[in-house]
């Protein structure tokens, strides 16, 4: 509702500034910050510059990318000023990363040296690395300081960090060597030693690891904010929950991108162009199509077999349907538990002796109805009925085997596992379900023409 | 490497209680209940008892299932109580929730009657309700108090609670009036009363919302927890982080099984029983085997044209598949985008604007490369190649319509989106490529014989 009044508000041509303070003021930053997806640009710079100066950073940062822009090229180099040095790190990074080189210059030379210096540091971090989503806003703690001290510190600190919830402890050379949580803090006697009640089981991870791990780490450790090390194990960032909440979004978005042969790509659909998005589509679509030209040419090798039987040809598609299925519906499953740490690769042996025996009863099953339904629309055609099912039951079978055997392989080979999914599963399966058909065919029912 | 220790210390037949302890105490918690996983039922109840009393309870939380049921069945009347008093609401309910009857009784038996009540609250409200995984252990805070007193609070009952670092302000009647962190607190003067720095613009939840919007609004708003008001707006409990992250995966995974053509379950691939498995799957796959008997209606409906032409035939596989990926590329990116909240139902007409130029875009690259590669396969033939290419483009603008209009359909019919998914699609794309095929076939190859 709130959001409904702001906006009318702010379609206004006279508008109404104490009544638009009070609305906004009742209003969540982050909703505040919706609003600016719709606004012409002159609203947009208009309505930003009557944003309470102390929420105006806040809000900047939850705004998007193409308004952030507007926003940026319209204020004078003392308000850009002033909105970085209230931005934390991590979404100053996310900001500059958004923005054309041009900006990028004007905004680093408006940042004060320090900060400048950070945000370049983790601007040179691999895209997919931890360094490059790690905010440098931590308290750290001396390991003998006391707690009443440690309060000091963060009253006069806190105020600036991104979370004050756990504190990190660090020798004198800046190794990280325990963490302490605000709730121990609150429920020890102020003249305890910090290296006494910290936790030095530490659970960290370094600059340059993979951001995907980092999501099974939080997962598993129920964690609010991981330590970030270098390679010298010195203490140099900290990773917050709310990053880690859109890193596991991205990855899945990107494991449901590949596992429906598109090119990943992190922007938001309706913000992508047309022709972006065709290729990220058309390069998956070229492979498939020309791989599917051998499916074609081995039912080309059995074009004398089909002239004599076209009615073969009716069962191509629940053949090679209920084979891609089958086979994506293994795969699936595989490379999601691959990505939740739920199967380990020399869990093999195992996956392929469960997925054989899945394959009989689902092929049993499949086999049942389908000889069923042909038996009686083919007037009671034994040998078709029976051709049919025993190739299904061999596709299904076939099926569940490639695709819990292609993900497993991947991961071995240290590829993505996404990759082997539906797709080309459906592919592989499709040649082989073929083949399979034809083979039995010719024993079954051509020897008998 | 403490792990692996750890794990020869507990398989040793005369186990060196002091150097087991020495080596528990340097591990963190969950690790210790991972290696549970892999002992045996008298290795599992030796080791639970020599656990320290201080971690017991919560390495338990962290166990499989299958070994928290072996450890209940050992343990005295007593012990149940003990690890029942120490579990947070929450987890107790998660461990209930996959015991057996007869256990949930003993167990229950053994809680206080207070917990227990709240329990049994819990476990009524519907699998998929934010009400069944609160917890309500959570700091509240009266209006009129200082921040002293609320410190006071906090030392006082902090420690038996999921969370401290964010408490929520309620009136006399336990409405929720807002919610203070901890981080405020800490900055704030002790005399400051709770409700002049309280935060009221409060983002909260009812316990019979559906979980699946809990994910978007952690992830919108950064939130760490949240509050669940029940009918009256009353507060009632709160979720917090840890779980949401659990939601959200679990969420993912259920997309990810229902875009296969599964069953969504929320067993682990492993632990999942065979028989469990292959009826998770033989639905779907029986449903779509039936629905490719109308491809093969289409197709015999079309003999007599595929007994002239039976190089038709070898174009099968190249039309069904490159209609079939189109189309799933589309509803993948579609479901996905429903899921984050970034397209909105009334998108409709925008995205498919956006499809069909896509699909344009893809369809032309995609048909130049056919065109040439059956021209110079085919003995020049332009006619079939025309055809197959002229098929080939209308296919992929078809199945690109009906992988956005299908979920965005199931949206607007409040159906889940993700069944909308590469099997539905491909099953339905089939038919329609076959019968373009066939059509423009008739057209411009028949004909001409």
């Amino acid at each position: 509702m709130l959001k409904e009044t702001l906006y009318t508000l702010m379609e206004e041509n006279q508008i109404n500034i104490a009544e638009l303070s009070n609305v906004m003021s009742k209003m969540n930053t982050v909703d505040i910050a919706d609003i600016f997806e719709d606004l012409s640009k002159e609203k947009t710079i208009q309505i930003y510059r009557l944003l309470p100066k102390n929420i105006a950073a806040d809000v900047f940062s939850y705004i998007v990318p193409e308004k952030q822009q507007i926003i940026i090229e319209a204020l004078t180099d003392l308000e850009i000023g002033k909105i970085m040095s209230e931005l934390f790190v991590d979404d100053a990074v996310d900001f500059i990363e958004e923005m054309p080189a041009g900006v990028v210059t004007r905004v680093l030379k408006n940042t004060d040296a320090k900060k400048r210096t950070i945000i370049n540091q983790i601007l040179r971090y691999p895209e997919d690395s931890v360094g490059s989503i790690m905010t440098t806003e931590f308290v750290d703690l001396k390991e003998d300081i006391t707690v009443q001290t440690a309060f000091e510190k963060i009253r006069k600190i806190g105020v600036n960090k991104e979370t004050i919830y756990t504190c990190y402890v660090i020798s004198h050379d800046r190794l990280l060597i325990g963490v302490i949580s605000a709730k121990t803090l609150l429920l020890a006697e102020p003249h305890d030693k910090v290296g006494d009640i910290m936790d030095s089981h530490i659970i960290f991870t370094h600059t340059t690891d993979d951001q995907e791990e980092l999501a099974n780490q939080f997962r598993k450790y129920d964690l609010l904010s991981i330590p970030v090390v270098d390679k010298e194990q010195r203490l140099v960032g900290i990773v917050t929950i709310d990053d880690v909440i859109d890193i596991i979004e991205e990855e899945n978005t990107e494991d449901f991108e590949k596992m429906a042969a598109l090119n990943p790509s992190d922007d938001p659909y309706m913000r992508t162009g047309i022709f972006k998005q065709a290729s990220n589509r058309i390069i998956w679509l070229l492979v498939l199509m020309l791989s599917a030209t051998i499916t074609g040419s081995i039912i080309a090798g059995f074009e004398d077999a089909l002239s004599d039987l076209t009615i073969l040809v009716t069962f191509f598609p629940l053949l090679m349907g209920t084979g891609g299925n089958a086979g994506s519906q293994a795969s699936t499953l595989i490379i999601r538990g691959l990505a939740l740490n739920e199967i380990k690769t020399n869990d093999l042996f195992k996956v392929l002796v469960r997925e054989l025996s899945i394959g009989l009863i689902c092929g049993a099953a499949l086999g049942v109805v389908n000889f069923i339904r042909i038996y009686l629309t083919s007037g009671r055609d034994v040998m078709l009925s029976f051709t049919v099912t025993l190739s299904l039951m061999a596709t299904v079978l076939l099926a569940k085997c490639v695709g819990c055997l292609l993900p497993l392989g991947a991961k071995k080979l240290k590829l993505d596992p996404a990759i082997m999914a539906a797709p080309l599963i459906t592919t592989i399966v499709d040649a082989a379900s073929l083949s399979v058909f034809f083979t039995i065919a010719k024993i079954f029912l051509l020897k008998n023409l």
